[in-house]
């Protein structure tokens, strides 16, 4: 089975990215907008109960709730011409990126870490010149707290379903 | 803010319901199939933190994990034209189901309980005849287990977001 966790901003920020979404993203009916925090890895029911739920809950219990800023609009072109909702960085989602790719967690960490709210993906070049064009002179001011990250596991549709919650900085 | 509780069958039944939800029900993009605990109630997320979660924990801690079975479709004519995968009702979900509408939390229980997966609604009296009339013939032959529910939140664009899970019988 697929499994991915991810991070859901809150209703706020999850309703201004769909504003975008809905026009210019595929993924919009598979799931929420959402940080990605861990891509897409395989494993099997018994590892996730018995291995991979508690390392997560061990680590949810370690790391203290943060916040983070949404100012502006940028995109992984020339890689992909996907558009997102920029997170500003702050060290504490790198530290908690950092652990759910330690090696006791299956999954590869592929490319640096940019925390990102995907809003437009899979668009022709001239969709992407266009809608970038017109969107990365957007400004926002939008800030937001996280105190949990969640994991899914994914359907033969595509879509993600949430398995389990894990709160931050314990109960 | 609407919220709702759910329970997500597992991977095999969910892409079993969303073999026909992809066709027959509008709703398929808004949320993974879900058997519903308790409709749609309006909070403040303040009530949420300070009074429900910890009512739901208490709750989820106080329920045993239990299991159901899935073996026809049912529907919910001349009421309204929704067919739905039957969930064989145990003594479980009805405890749980009348403990998600204690006195303690908001939210009125407004008819019986039928515990039921959706697979097509809002479908025309024309179409709920022909649809029904082929999926009414199906047999299944599904077992499933149950050890968490889902607190939703509802957004804009009408798409419900996991909020947090509640695991059965404890931790």
């Amino acid at each position: 089975m697929n499994y991915g966790i991810a991070i859901f901003p809150s209703k706020k920020v999850q309703d201004e990215a769909n504003s975008y979404r809905k026009r210019y993203d595929p993924h919009y009916a598979l799931i929420p907008p959402h940080i990605t925090m861990k891509e897409a890895f395989e494993a099997d029911e018994n590892e996730i109960e018995t291995k991979i739920i508690p390392e997560l809950r061990k680590i949810a219990n370690e790391t203290a709730p943060f916040s983070f800023g949404v100012y502006k609009v940028s995109s992984f072109s020339p890689v992909t011409n996907t558009i997102y909702l920029k997170v500003e960085p702050s060290d504490e989602i790198f530290e908690l990126n950092d652990k759910l790719h330690s090696e006791t967690l299956p999954g590869e960490k592929d490319f640096a870490f940019v925390p990102h709210i995907t809003i437009a993906q899979k668009l022709s070049d001239e969709e992407f010149s266009d809608v970038f064009g017109s969107l990365s002179m957007l400004k926002f001011d939008l800030q937001d707290d996280v105190d949990r990250f969640q994991l899914l596991y994914q359907l033969e549709n595509g879509a993600w379903s949430v398995y389990e919650t894990f709160r931050l900085g314990g109960e």
